[in-house]
């Protein structure tokens, strides 16, 4: 090794001890004719301090070492004068008694940007030096997490009995689901291999296979346009266990969370709430709801509608949260809450508002219609009290719904009720199996083809689809989908009978998933299992707002790697043994 | 859990425990009126018994349970009277004391294949039905070493401060090395990304970057001609380390491989030899040596030429091996390794031997040019004794060696020398940095255009390019290279000398390594690393031929998944959509 000592191990008990320290120089300060360098490496950041032994020419040449540069120092530990309590070496510096002690092993440019916690680098610049970057703590403690995260879910898979298997990366392209990535092959001229938007079937097969615990943490693609939670490659923590039921997998994979939080955070949740999906809809307005808060939907149908009020009288749906403290928010925060609400990414026709004075008044946008008493009455449903503000809103069930949960979580932030150090994790249940889409007139699964409605609900296959629900269940942690499953249909017919609903000709199925199929014929045991986003729940354990932040070397809206200056243009010749050419050279 | 216990674990403590079990019939056998029925799961086998309760119709119906279903059966555990001692329940028998605890979770096709380890099934069958494959013991327990290795790895890794960080798998095209696979971006059009072929460029950005010891097991991917040892995608434990040399990475990864063979195998080498590549090709013949054996080359140019006979004198080299005792190969066998070797896969013109009977005469198939004493004077080059056969090759040094090296491995292996419960790993270093092309007359980088010059030879660059040797070293087990790495070039002026050497552009270079020379101008530590074919290091410790058989769905020769019958055509739209077209639809 270059170094006796990492930078950040030094202490009182090396006080006396010859050292040699590698590292970047962090900066460089001079008193008089001392100099003081603080270098830093992946561990810590330990003072060199310089003297005597400096004439004019030597003193010039350190100080003129520049920052990042990367030096190699060897010298005594000595015991500082004046400590620095902020970090784990700052009892110790060591002293420099010579130039040829100092050795330069690399220069550095000035970087575009300062290496500090809070860097004065934009997105794009940092992105483009990633690897500079990577050299702020605040971005290698990410990836510090996120390496801690996967050994502690291999060990606890390990020792649930589960086996990593490896599935593989060029597999088939599927019409379902999201856009595939696609890889042609040069040995098979005009065919394509995919890359997979999850290892779905393999796991499947390797139930079938008998392998009984499966998982794998691994990387997935989807060819989607990119939103700041999405990456075109991500990955997933993959699993799949036989002879199980809901419960068994819903017990196994709580056990892995609250594992997480004791190793990672020091504490674990107590047990998950269940939560039907229907009831987080209602509650919640959100099939991933936060529940660091309550502020639930409020239905008043019963309440409000039949007063004369159009707009609600003819809702399907009227439906409020009480936003608790906020009666004395003035005309325009309401005004400019009401436009926050009709922006189409919220999509709220309007807002109407119940102020619930400190002095007991009500007060409301819609007073000509509702007597106090029946304001009082409304109060009453939201268990509001003096000093709260219901907000409420009126249309289509889902949408309502939908566009109020978007409000709940809104107000949630401005009123300081989404703490980053508190996690609150919880199990929603029983989704749909199915939705329709009315632009196709079909029906799409909601999770995936594979997966099974719950038992009771079969006979509604043939007679009301939409009605059924599947086996099937998301851990949502904070407001943030980590991970999602289901109990598989094992059972051939069942799996048939699916491909019909969704439209499937029989050909068209097998021709997909003649494989699985065929291998359901051969002694299938039932099975289910779940997938977490690895990507996300370390972004969420390390308080962070995007899974870029989470990653090495993340792409752009774009899909480009602006670093490595990526996707580019390959060669004729490459092109040719692909068997492929370009539509439009100059698209 | 649709199960109490597994088929694994039940014994006699259990007795006169109610359990159920769930697996998969491996045969049912009857005695009279009664039914034993073995079932399996991926713990082991359990034997079901049923003694009595069973009419007519009920014992049909039981006795035509085929092979291969999926059942779950509830029973009591009792001790068998005529026990097993080959599996460890075979102490016990569960006693099924009803029909009603049967249960048929799914029924099974006759398999196309017996699923028994010495199956009846052929490996293109096998391949098409993996997951019937996958049942079988031999297969699983292969998968269960990887997933074994896979986890002490990573764990030893993370022990010695290394961080696992996750590299792209859509990067971008290089034209070095092998072939890539591509995938054409959609929101690109016109680009494309590449697979990697390995993360060296990340994992030495990630140095740049401060990360320290860097470590990932991955995925890579090579779009090549296929051989049995080779896929087109392929998994490497990939490692790099910051300020160290030579000997520090040799250490440290020599600590993981006596750890995974002290936690596997129950016993590690001692320290591993040391052999610098030119000893290695002069001694075995080999760059990649199998020292279980001895064997070694003899070269004879001073005692065998000059006697006259032709072949030899002109010849660059004569060298041989001593086989020991094997003088009483008859003729004919001589004649069929003489045909042997002079195949186009071993390349030699041509194999003469010296005989030394049991009765101390030699007799060789030059007699007329050597007289029996210098042949006595030969075979104490090869300390050879009463009994040993010598064969001996002439011609140009480097292709002889190689072709004597594989007629050394040949005679190993018939000589029974290659136990397969024996492990010889030993590290080849100082490999040549450069290779010389003939056909584009140009050197290529033997190892990678990163790898550093050992640093005497640095000079020879500008002189002498292909006797420059590198800092670079592989680890052999067994005669297979298990991984292979080097010290790096961390200056940009020799980087670019090297890209020079290597008959790059400056323009070219800057294309295609601009990002990482780049980065090497802003700090780059002196680094070193080494990648470790994961694949390989299982198959060489689970005792297999090949790679496929430690791979859960291996590609055949041809890059096909006859499973999913991938690659695939894709549809016109999603062609359209990636702006693609086929040079011609019906090649």
């Amino acid at each position: 090794m270059l170094r006796t000592h990492t930078c950040g191990e030094l202490n009182m008990q090396n006080v006396g001890q010859k050292v040699t320290l590698c590292g970047w120089i962090q900066r460089v300060r001079t008193m008089g004719a001392m100099i003081f360098i603080d270098l830093r490496d992946r561990y810590g950041i330990t003072q060199l301090t310089i003297r005597r032994f400096l004439n004019r020419d030597e003193f010039n040449e350190v100080n003129s070492l520049g920052r990042e540069f990367v030096i190699s120092a060897t010298g005594i530990v000595a015991e500082r004068s004046s400590k620095n309590p902020n970090i784990p070496t700052g009892d110790i510096e060591i002293i420099i008694e010579s130039l040829a002690s100092l050795e330069i092993l690399n220069e550095s440019k000035i970087p575009p940007f300062t290496i500090e916690d809070n860097t004065d680098g934009g997105e794009e610049l940092r992105m483009k030096y990633r690897y500079l970057d990577l050299r702020r703590n605040v971005v290698r403690k990410n990836l510090e997490l996120r390496h801690r995260m996967a050994i502690l879910t291999r060990n606890y898979m390990n020792e649930q009995g589960f086996i990593e298997i490896e599935t593989p990366v060029l597999i088939k392209s599927t019409p379902e689901g999201a856009r595939d990535f696609v890889v042609p092959s040069r040995m098979n001229p005009g065919q394509f291999y995919a890359l997979p938007q999850s290892p779905q079937t393999f796991k499947q097969l390797l139930m079938v296979a008998g392998f009984d615990r499966y998982f794998q943490i691994v990387k997935c693609f989807r060819d989607e346009d990119l939103r700041a939670d999405r990456q075109p490659e991500f990955s997933q923590i993959d699993c799949e266990m036989s002879f199980v039921t809901q419960d068994d997998i819903l017990a196994t994979f709580e056990g892995l969370a609250k594992y997480l939080f004791m190793q990672e955070k020091g504490f674990a949740p107590g047990e998950f709430p269940r939560i039907e999906y229907d009831a987080a809809m209602r509650e919640y307005g959100s099939d991933k709801p936060d529940i660091r808060f309550g502020m639930k939907l409020v239905e008043l149908n019963e309440t409000m509608k039949g007063n004369g009020f159009k707009v609600f009288d003819d809702a399907e749906l009227v439906v409020g949260i009480n936003a608790a403290g906020c009666a004395e928010y003035s005309r325009k925060q309401l005004d400019e809450l009401t436009e926050w609400v009709k922006r189409p990414q919220v999509g709220a026709s309007g807002l109407v508002y119940i102020r619930y004075g400190t002095d007991g008044t009500l007060k409301s946008s819609v007073d000509k219609f509702y007597s106090p008493d029946e304001l009082k009455t409304i109060a009453g449903k939201f268990s509001a009290i003096p000093g709260d503000l219901m907000l409420i809103m009126a249309g289509k069930t889902e949408k309502t719904r939908t566009a109020l949960g978007t409000l709940r979580l809104e107000m949630g932030k401005r009123l300081g009720l989404m703490d980053l150090t508190i996690f609150k994790p919880l199990w929603v249940v029983n989704f749909p199996l199915l939705e329709w889409d009315e632009a196709s007139k079909r029906f799409y699964a909601k999770h995936h083809p594979f997966t099974s409605p719950v038992p009771q609900d079969i006979p509604l296959l043939e007679t009301n689809p939409g009605a059924v629900r599947a086996n099937a269940y998301d851990l949502v942690i904070n407001g943030v989908e980590i991970g999602g499953g289901s109990i598989r249909i094992h059972n051939r017919d069942l799996q048939k009978k699916m491909f019909q609903v969704l439209g499937f000709t029989d050909e068209l199925a097998q021709e997909q998933f003649g494989f699985l199929m065929n291998a359901f014929e051969y002694g299938a045991p039932p099975h289910g299992g779940i997938a977490f986003g690895f990507d996300r729940w370390c972004t969420i354990f390390g308080g962070g707002e995007s899974i870029r932040d989470f990653m090495a070397f993340p792409k752009n809206n774009s899909g480009r790697d602006v670093m490595i200056d990526t996707p580019a243009r390959i060669s004729d010749e490459q092109l040719k043994e692909l068997n492929i050419k370009l539509v439009n050279g100059e698209l």
